[in-house]
């Protein structure tokens, strides 16, 4: 539902073109906000542009639930799939790879070459599956903050995020004030709210209720596909908005066996729906789903006391950007954030976007949006 | 999510009290919209009040997706359940059984008593299941005329209801504008948007996918209950609003096991959702799921040509009411269903309430509402 599904031409002009990853390894014991621990871990991650000799020039990209450490570029000719945020990303680009050098890493409990849930266990030998600890946003900016050490970077020019990278960079401004140049935190919230929650929660029933589950210790070649996909469906839903999918799907129809009822696909927007659905489980493992989704639930910048005493330790200046047409994270989840950091006296703002594309607007090419971004990390 | 869960006393004042349904069959076959047909048919319904000698003080109440006949009073002493709408229906409510002789049946194509996919085939001695024809709107409607027949009802003093039950109530008005003296329809919508289709395809796909569905041939005892459970939670999500939710519920905690992650439940609105999607199991069958919202996703006012042509043929007066929070079917759509009347020159209103409980708000006991169609009943 966003551009970057219209696949663009890759020219070398404004493109940061072919990239690898690269994996982090930690051999030391990593310790998680609940208390658990695991003996070592990995983070997947790629760059782009250079890191200069006074090492501050560095930039880190927070992705979102279900995206990856591959924001930008190509991996090769065989697989020409653009990062996740080509656009935003390379020479000349609003994140100008040619000025700064930008990390992205896949989160801690991700499933896309990262320590996580589907992780083998050296100490066992087994995958974690639900053994793994349980999970939270700071424990992900932790583990951050070790690949951040090991690369040498002692303050990052920028962090920035959309949706639970939006959270992440919060969490970065609250956790490591010293570390974090400035931050933009994209279509994100304090906190789920009831609604939010409910969404997540049927997500994972979902998955739980679905016998390929086997409570968590599934094959991988034999995931609750079931399940994963009708998770993936609702929340799809929840990325979009009701105008900008009646815009692209309306009532359109395609053929239908009129015999009788199959409940076969009938209207596009389920082909597109299912189709979401099913092409999810080949990439995203369900056990990091339910784990994530936790995450997320828990996350609330309004505990233990308070969101203004939560934020009173930001010392960096930051932008706080809304999109008009999100009701996942809405708008007023947005301003809260900034109202609250500029109560306490903090360089903050806050921009407001109205695009049509529901959460999802922040992931499109959109002209305001790049100005902003651009404006606000080279101010 | 609406008082009527709040159970109030049961006292003669005011109530209709005690209440026993009846079916009315028809042993004529019964030829669907879509081209199929069915031997017989039953339809399970309830009256309150009296019809009067004129037979011309008949009110025919239409409900929801997954609501029945049973809307005012109590069936006996041990089951108390009151009615779904009973703050509205009594002697001195706003549909006053002192005045009015009140139907309810239950949809064909239900599984309340009416004949549905559930429902055994004289002919094969086998219950329907997927061989039931598909279903529309305009199938329930001409098999209440049936019922309005055999009561000897020629015309209506007036149709309403709520969601799918003000869907009815708009074909009522264009199927026999001669039997319709006035209408109400409240919460609902000309047809659905990609986003209601959506939510619905992913609750079919919820229960298809549940291997117990068994290509619709599942035992009644053994049903697609985890299916089931997870299409009904998505559902009442969209029953309800964001700030209802969130007033209800907000981040509410239980007492969860904090060793590791078991995904049991944490937050009070998991608690309710889960149990809503439990519940509804043992009192909704899920073939009957799939076929009545199919007939949702396939009303279509706007066709074969247009809304206007469509409700030209309306001569009762009409009043429609949208709800501010409702996003299922928002005011919107609500709206140019009027626009479309009053356009074409007939005696219709729009009105907007202001209640924060979303879709569900028209069975809210609030003041505005019931004195709105108080008025619109007796003007």
């Amino acid at each position: 539902m966003n551009d970057s599904e219209q696949s663009p031409q890759i020219s070398e002009e404004g493109e940061v073109g072919f990239v690898e990853y690269q994996d982090y390894v930690s051999r030391k014991p990593f310790h998680f906000e609940s208390g658990g621990s695991i003996p070592e871990l990995s983070l997947r991650y790629e760059t782009y542009g250079r890191l200069n000799v006074a090492k501050d020039n560095a930039i880190l990209i927070c992705h979102a639930l279900t995206g990856d450490h591959h924001c930008a570029g190509v991996h090769n000719v065989d697989e020409k799939k653009l990062g996740w945020w080509n656009f935003m990303v390379g020479p000349g680009k609003p994140i100008d790879t040619s000025k700064y050098f930008v990390i992205c890493s896949n989160v801690l409990g991700g499933c896309q070459g990262s320590t996580g849930p589907g992780s083998i266990n050296p100490e066992t030998g087994k995958r974690y599956n639900l053994d793994f600890p349980k999970l939270t946003l700071r424990d992900m900016v932790k583990a951050q903050v070790l690949l951040l050490d090991y690369l040498g970077i002692d303050c990052l020019h920028a962090v920035l995020g959309g949706s639970m990278g939006g959270m992440q960079t919060l969490q970065w401004a609250i956790e490591c004030p010293d570390r974090v140049g400035r931050y933009i935190a994209l279509a994100c919230c304090a906190r789920h709210n009831a609604q939010a929650i409910a969404f997540n929660d049927t997500g994972r029933q979902a998955i739980i209720s679905d016998p390929a589950w086997e409570q968590g210790d599934y094959e991988p070649d034999e995931p609750p596909a079931e399940g994963l996909s009708v998770a993936r469906m609702m929340a799809h839903i929840t990325y979009l908005s009701d105008a900008g999918m009646e815009a692209k799907f309306g009532r359109r129809r395609r053929v239908v066996d009129e015999s009788k009822e199959h409940f076969d696909v009938e209207f596009e927007v389920e082909s597109y729906l299912r189709y979401q659905g099913q092409s999810f489980v080949s990439r995203f493992d369900a056990n990091t789903y339910l784990y994530l989704t936790k995450a997320l639930d828990r996350f609330d910048l309004h505990g233990p006391n308070s969101l203004d005493e939560t934020l009173s330790v930001v010392t960096s200046p930051g932008l706080v950007v809304g999109f008009t047409s999100d009701w996942l994270y809405p708008p007023q989840g947005n301003r809260e954030v900034v109202e609250s950091l500029l109560r306490l006296g903090k360089d903050a703002t806050y921009a407001e976007l109205a695009l049509d594309a529901g959460h999802d607007s922040f992931l499109l090419r959109d002209k305001k949006l790049y100005e902003l971004i651009d404006r606000f990390l080279n101010r």
